[in-house]
């Protein structure tokens, strides 16, 4: 239950810290904090959450990370759906709160591609450049492809496992310099679904790619590292 | 004594660093670090403390973190006043600095909502967005609790403590990067005492949030982490 | 063979990552991640590989890396090929799949200098000014000295060799915070050759300068610090 | 004399690394480095050559570092002299190569105040703000006076050393984020000799606060740290 808990509260943490610093902070003229920020943010959450909760449910935060490691041999099926269930239930929370606290602004809106954080393909949001759902799909699946790399080598008993909150949370961070203009980064389908399910329209239409582009991604990941980096 | 010089030194530093990256270089037109080299800033001066001085004295420099440690019971009772008292003064000696040596810029003023680093609450600062005084006490409440999640569960046992200056730090530079357009953020009734005091006006009658949001949050983050998180 | 992969892996998420961020995302107005976004994202993708694969193949990623390590006899000769040719085809399948998700964009375009992050001298892509061939020769000679001392000393049996891969990572993004504006900083020739054969023209006669000067910058780093600075 | 060359190679660092990216990167139109990368790859150069040559002579890289630790009794008087002018040495070979490489470029100028990054006091160089010369006095003096509390923490047996130099150089990049605009930052008086040679005039008539200000911020530092938070 404590398990449950860790991801619950690691996850919450996650859209909360990540979509909330986009949400608040990016677009303010000047000063904002803009992608770099909002990558930093999103990689913090989980280098934060890592070091405190990581050691009570190995801290995956995302259910593509979840299936990845089932994938590599490293989680056991049986506790898959709890952990996704808690997962989402916790990216849910923080949009819910994000979504009381932006409703106490003078000025609020949330809705066209890509409004409180969500996710999008095929659409000009930023700059007027749109990339195909096929150019979507195949960031999505590369990039939680390599961060599943990422997991499993750091957390491998080779490596310096002390250091892998550090180069997980900052491989996340990474990823959101590289894809955020691209589909306003997923990797992570709880984080997808708990801001679609608060605007709806086109981000719930949209919403089954970023199920399957990094739950895809996720276990080719646990098997590539399986098969071709790990020792036998 | 030693450790209510740790806490002072601490406290210092905190408010001078992030205070005075604010003060000093956010706003700079082109070039100036914005608020995310601000929230870096925060972040930092606690990252470089917890490893100078935490050893001392835990490296809390802020009442909230030192009640919120109480609660879950890693704090005795009787140090708690002596602890926030060298705070105080702590965050007061380098506001006071750095109104003296703003005193001595050609140009200068430290008026207005949200000036001289001070916190606010519906007041619209960034880009004519404000949020009410509820978003801001949510904010903040959330923000502490969760600071206090990471505190505990990064200094705990079952954790790697080496990285709980580290993770700590970085989850101030997270908080801020979500929450300085909300309320120029304190999660810390120490930094938000020391900049009221010089600027009064809005900034003194609003201090009570700063006092109260936080310290509920981070009393709150003490108690779910001893009760949902934590090794019976 | 899984050495092979590792060094496959890693120069592929090297550029994958750097050169993805740069084409995707430094440049969109006002919110873009800029120079420091790239800088960072070069840096971290050192960083998160050193950590997953580090201490499957070193963690080299980069022929000057290679050859400076080998300079300094800690290296097999009868290795030094097959790790280029690795790193070669890491950094080209990359930059294969980032030139297929920008042709999924609406507009696109890789040429001119600088285009698709290709490395160049003598041309004014920053803001007019342009840096002689000499200027950029100097640069990267001197950036990858430093570069093999980071590297060298960081790994030395003296050192804390687990703070290794964050120092070498960090190395790599502050390279780039000098150097972008005066030749989109190589300092691997792998890098530098992965873009210059999908954009062609300049950059591939330009190719020349980019496996000269990080290879002698490497070698001469790689001997400096066997001389000067290791333990006899 | 593996020390010296240590810190001839990490003081050339700093000012290649920190001057060089204020130099080439920070101004330039939207996507330039500003004051936060200049900050960030101030702090790095530390954190790089912490770990990289640290372990040989201290890594100083700084005669306010160097004398600060004689004033706290960490550092033996006779090798003082020695260490300064070995950091003295690395500094303006630094400077030199960079004014080598900026003449290679096509618009060159390193005149004016802050120019070629030389530090100056009561002068508006940043958005028509100056600071008077008391100001910059106090900026500088109570900087390097904390710089020396969190470098004598981070490295105290009590501390947790391995960390000592992440959190140093992350103190200089904080240190940087809250005074650039106020002196361009020294902290260091081999750092400014090194920029003010190259620019003359205004740089070197005021490079004795660049001396004086650390030199007693950093002795203060070292004192106070002995006398008030170091184990009897």
């Amino acid at each position: 239950m404590k398990k449950l808990f860790a991801e619950f509260f690691g996850t919450f943490w996650l859209v909360f810290g990540g979509c909330g610093s986009a949400v608040f902070a990016a677009g303010i003229p000047d000063i904002g904090i803009g992608l770099l920020g909002v990558s930093l943010a999103f990689g913090l959450t989980v280098v934060t959450m890592a070091y405190a909760v990581g050691p009570i449910s190995g801290g995956h935060f995302n259910p593509a990370v979840t299936l990845g490691l089932w994938a590599s041999g490293k989680f056991e099926a049986h506790n898959i759906v709890k952990y996704i269930v808690a997962q989402c239930l916790g990216a849910t929370a923080a949009a819910a709160i994000l979504y009381l606290i932006l409703n106490g602004a003078n000025s609020f809106s949330a809705s066209g591609a890509g409004a409180f954080a969500t996710n999008f393909y095929d659409q000009p949001v930023y700059h007027n450049r749109s990339f195909s759902m096929l150019s979507a799909f195949l960031t999505e699946f590369v990039l939680t492809l390599f961060f599943l790399l990422v997991i499993l080598g750091a957390t491998d008993k080779r490596a310096n496992g002390k250091f892998a909150g550090l180069a997980i949370g900052l491989a996340l961070t990474l990823i959101h310099l590289i894809s955020i203009p691209i589909t306003n980064t997923s990797v992570n389908p709880a984080r997808s679904t708990s801001q679609a399910l608060f605007v709806g329209g086109l981000a719930l239409q949209q919403l089954w790619l970023f199920w399957l582009a990094p739950i895809l991604g996720g276990i080719s990941g646990g098997i590539i590292y399986k098969t071709l980096l790990a020792k036998e």
